[in-house]
């Protein structure tokens, strides 16, 4: 089994140094972002740029500032190893956009970190940001219709108004398909950016704890990269999107272990919005590049319920306060759920974990979240190749 | 004349409504520009990222809190642009690579307004910025050697050490060619990142006056402008990179005027090392895709010439003060040179103009100092145009 996927992986890369150079990318990156860390992280906290944390109340901890925004770091190291990585290489376009729109969402990131921008901005600016990933996506831009959605397409009593105005916005149907296929056209572009919005989202309202903004991408990259895996020993057709992926996702992963030592329990850094934008981008990046941006979804079916769940509060339909992180017991040492009301908790995954299992210490809540993370992953890996494989995903190949 | 241009632009451009559009840009930046200036800068003062007028001490409005990096807004405005312009055309690889070096350097410069780098890094991380720029340059690697020189490397006791050292680093020799041409390939590169650590560290040091930063690069980007308008009208045989050009230069010109009208005497809004990283990038784009990168270097006359007579200072030979810029009389309301030691002026273009022409407001020095950057840029035309040209130019088609 391993034999054959080095040979496989061997005969999909290009040449075998840039095969080795892309399976010791994790140590590297690794390495690099540890040295970075402490170096970087003195001119966040001259420039006043840190944090309290508040997990440590009424512990002697507690006034420590603890720079913020260290996915900077994490960041810039990522792209500037990748551009390093690149300067040997033929120009690649897919390559080249990526990093753009890694890099116009980090830099966003940052800027909300230091100016605090409004909703607004933050939800157009990242539309504009993809237009380079979605200007060289290359893929198809069909998806299946679920069958009751078929149905109401194409045998029900609204189908002719509904098929002139989805082709009229340029939908291309085809009744002859036999998996409902339809042609979203630009739609799909639509799709791909709302992708985007989601997963740096998504990540940005999943925390509060140290570790765990890092630690849910930890996990989510794992699957993603064992996907790939899975994918290019199996002799997929879109062999050469997952080699792509991979060349990212490895120094990834190495950048985001490096970051989590730093910022796992107690913390000595936080990540800041820069974080949660620039590893929310690159998931997409790598969704988008290597064509499969629905199972990077299933990857993320924490963060869908995490924010599914939160929306009563997100939509101010019930009360919402500022910080919404669980809340510490300086004299037991654990957290226990925070509430918005006498009796009610604030309605996210982590309070609802604390709710099911009792308090708990930070770190193990981190660890039982990342341990949650990893089954919703395998429910999704048993989606992608169980039962449900044929009729969801014939199309991504 | 005029109708000749226009055909020929019609000619040179891939479509008329593009055409329209470019025209247009500048116009639209521009206003763009200046309706989002006011509502971003109330985020920086918030921030607290501000500063004080220097030049307005002593006076009713030497407290007033002028918000800092204001060209992160110009910038951005700039990159949004032409990405939605993007979204319309088939990807190209110059021009999204183009966009990776200038929010790069952008980037680089809003970390730096905030956490204020040391040298080093500044130093090195535009080298790693320009990778993609210059991995999908396309054109001559070759250069003409002055004929001193080429009478060094030639015929002279040292030409033979001196030709094996060449061709061992790859420069490629040619003997024969009528120019004294060589190719100095991947050395080229080195060239070419040299000129955007130049382009943007000089804009940098240019700089201590209300609409300087900017009002430098509003006429080197004229001249920049009216210099492809030439070629193209000349009919030259890099009409495409000319056109390429344009479509970047002209909105970037929209931008730097909507900044002007903010920055100049009594500045509203400081530029800040954002505005000199981006605009310093964008400048060495321009020369770089637009293959003139010579002809850029003759439009920076001024900032070369401070460039040289800083570098006492700069390397610490005489004694360099942390700001250098001139002094501000309250009483008189006129500016006059500083000074690092009694008599002895620091050692700027700014100061030195001061000494020459005497005692000025500040808005008078500034229109001044962009009457010599024109001036400059006329004598770089006359070398472009005038005799110079069949020597030093001939490869630059």
């Amino acid at each position: 089994m391993m034999d054959y996927l080095i040979s496989t992986l061997v005969a999909a890369f290009p040449s075998t140094p840039q095969l080795l150079l892309t399976l010791l990318s994790p140590l590297l990156t690794f390495l690099l972002t540890c040295s970075m860390i402490p170096r970087i992280t003195p001119y966040f906290l001259k420039a006043r740029m840190f944090g309290l944390d508040l997990g440590k109340k009424g512990t002697s901890t507690e006034s420590v500032q603890v720079p913020e925004a260290a996915g900077l770091v994490a960041g810039t190291v990522f792209l500037l190893f990748l551009l390093a990585v690149s300067a040997s290489q033929p120009p690649s376009l897919p390559l080249i956009s990526s990093l753009f729109s890694i890099l116009f969402m980090m830099f966003l990131g940052f800027t909300d970190d230091v100016l605090d921008w409004p909703w607004r901005y933050k939800l157009v600016l990242p539309l504009l940001g993809c237009i380079p990933v979605c200007s060289c996506y290359s893929g198809s831009t069909s998806i299946l219709l679920p069958s009751p959605v078929r149905h109401i397409v194409y045998a029900s009593p609204l189908s002719s108004p509904l098929q002139a105005l989805l082709e009229f916005v340029g939908v291309v149907l085809d009744p002859t398909s036999p998996h409902g296929l339809v042609d979203l056209n630009w739609l799909y572009f639509v799709y791909i950016s709302l992708l985007s919005i989601f997963t740096t989202n998504a990540i940005n309202i999943y925390a509060g704890i140290n570790g765990l903004e890092v630690g849910q991408v930890v996990i989510a990259t794992l699957f993603v990269i064992l996907h790939s895996l899975i994918e290019i020993s199996a002799g997929s057709l879109s062999t050469a999107n997952h080699v792509f992926s991979l060349a990212l996702a490895l120094p990834f992963l190495g950048v985001l272990l490096a970051l989590l030592r730093f910022n796992w329990y107690p913390a000595r850094v936080f990540v800041g919005d820069t974080f949660c934008y620039f590893a929310g981008m690159t998931l997409s990046v790598l969704g988008i590049h290597g064509h499969y941006s629905k199972t990077l979804l299933l990857f993320l079916l924490p963060q869908l319920a995490n924010f599914l769940y939160s929306i009563p509060q997100l939509a101010k339909i019930v009360p919402c306060p500022r910080h919404r992180l669980p809340k510490f017991n300086a004299k037991t040492g654990l957290m226990s759920p925070s509430e918005y009301a006498p009796g009610k908790s604030n309605l996210t995954l982590i309070n609802l974990t604390l709710r099911i299992c009792g308090p708990m210490r930070e770190d193990t809540l981190c660890a039982v979240l990342m341990g949650v993370q990893a089954l919703g992953c395998m429910l999704g890996m048993f989606v992608r190749y169980g039962g449900g494989a044929r009729i969801f995903f014939e199309e991504e190949k």
